[in-house]
């Protein structure tokens, strides 16, 4: 009998892989083929050659990102941070073990030092040889590869990051560290004083309570605080949020300049994702009003 | 043994439905109950009260809208033609079963005639009685429902309208004919001569072929032709577009003005879903560089 790779199934002729993660919504992928398989110490790590969106980056029989669409998140995490920080000379990328998120900050020169902090070593190596179109194959030597635990690695850091983006997989097992409180007033120390963190918080609309408690979190922590939004595809809810914490006051959206090439991002793009749907504006009006109410 | 509505199986104890659409992708919900099911003369109609969704139209087993993200579609296609036009008096709605659309447009006094022409009698009977969220439950004495084919309906019409929206299903079966060249050239004789008419025209990511085919036939017809986003949550590749024909220039979008009560659309949203990611920019650079060079 044919040995399946766990998470995978045969049916109707075909290999599919059915994402197990929700219990009343399921999405099944048809699979080409599977390019890498590997038990690492954190997790089960796939790359499954997908019909509908090429190879895709699976752990824990979860899609974390695509061939087709993986720029759509790498950029709109990476960009607007950098773009909002006026001199990103020092970075720190924790998670983000597809290297997508690395092969965005190498396009700003005035990156001098790229910290990425992944745990998996596995993913890493995987997601380079199988997947470029997501990594870009990186060998910008700016880059200093850290395979350890970013909530560890955070700790002892002190003023030393312009910028730092929070890359993580959603809030279970390993990755719920990166949600929490501690975490965050770690990453707050290791800014500079103008410093800013960006996190990914979910999808506003089918994990509204992870996004509202990383809102709160980090508007506890952090003088400034910004929500802007994107699309990405292949997330269930289609519509995802990123959270900014920052030491220094934000700037105007409309005043952002951008310049770098790029598939999803583009200037007007980056300037308009802070303009966010009605329900979404008035559910964060509330929380920075309760918010206010905590610091006064 | 017990008789399951057509599309759905049991799995793991529970009732599922499958969206058999694509190749390539499933996407399974869970079903708490069957709250409508009829064979139409046009094609098989339920609502299914989901659990991750509400109660969901599903038509030939495909979901159309659903309780808890139908605003958003229903809002973005009807109040930006809505106010992109400056009086819309007159309004036809082409499809559109679930009433979702004809709800907004009754929020603008201006608009005194609303013709609504679903083919489906059973899709609109369905909604207002189980989807009340999406429908409205409209007893509005402005709209006048027409239950006929929306291809049939414009034909003879002849400069009647100020603004024609197409709320149609996918470009397979019936609703097929409403993606044709033919259809387009019907909806320009049908307005006035400072008229304009939207339609959904599909992912931009998934389904890039029919949305430029739209995009092309509109732009053959209309002087002025106009394409902007939105994210629908339970649609396959959550990046939705809409494609805006028009016999008059289109404002500047930073210009429109909204103060209509919604739960998605607000001025900001509205004045920015015009802006379009790069990848999507490009492309229709590329088109509309070409529908020039058709036209000289």
């Amino acid at each position: 009998m044919e040995r399946l790779p766990k998470y995978l199934h045969r049916s109707q002729g075909g290999l599919w892989l059915t994402e197990d993660e929700r219990d009343n919504l399921k999405i099944s992928y048809r699979i080409k083929d599977v390019l890498f398989e590997e038990d690492s110490p954190y997790q089960h790590v796939m790359i499954l050659d997908s019909h509908e969106f090429g190879p895709m980056l699976v752990l824990d029989g979860v899609v974390q990102t695509t061939s087709m669409d993986g720029h759509i998140y790498n950029e709109m995490i990476s960009h607007v941070p950098m773009t909002v920080h006026s001199r990103p000379e020092s970075v720190l990328i924790i998670g983000g073990g597809d290297c997508g998120v690395a092969k965005e900050v190498v396009k700003y020169e005035e990156a001098q030092r790229i910290d990425m902090v992944e745990i998996d070593e596995a993913v890493v190596r995987a997601s380079k040889q199988y997947m470029p179109e997501v990594s870009g194959n990186l060998s910008d030597n700016r880059i200093r590869y850290h395979y350890t635990d970013g909530v560890k690695f955070v700790q002892d850091k002190c003023e030393e990051y312009d910028v730092i983006i929070v890359d993580s997989s959603d809030p279970v097992g390993p990755a719920q560290m990166l949600f929490e409180l501690d975490f965050y007033d770690n990453l707050q120390s290791a800014l500079k004083d103008d410093g800013l963190m960006v996190c990914q918080s979910q999808s506003p609309i089918l994990h509204q309570e992870v996004m509202k408690q990383s809102y709160e979190r980090i508007g506890s922590l952090f003088p400034y605080l910004g929500l802007y939004t994107a699309v990405v595809p292949t997330y269930p809810g289609g519509l995802w949020s990123f959270t900014i914490g920052s030491k220094q006051e934000l700037p105007n959206p409309d005043e952002l300049t951008f310049d770098k090439d790029a598939i999803y991002a583009n200037e007007d793009l980056l300037r308009r994702c802070f303009s966010l749907p009605a329900f979404l504006q008035k559910l964060l009006d509330e929380e920075t009003a309760s918010l206010a109410a905590v610091d006064s």
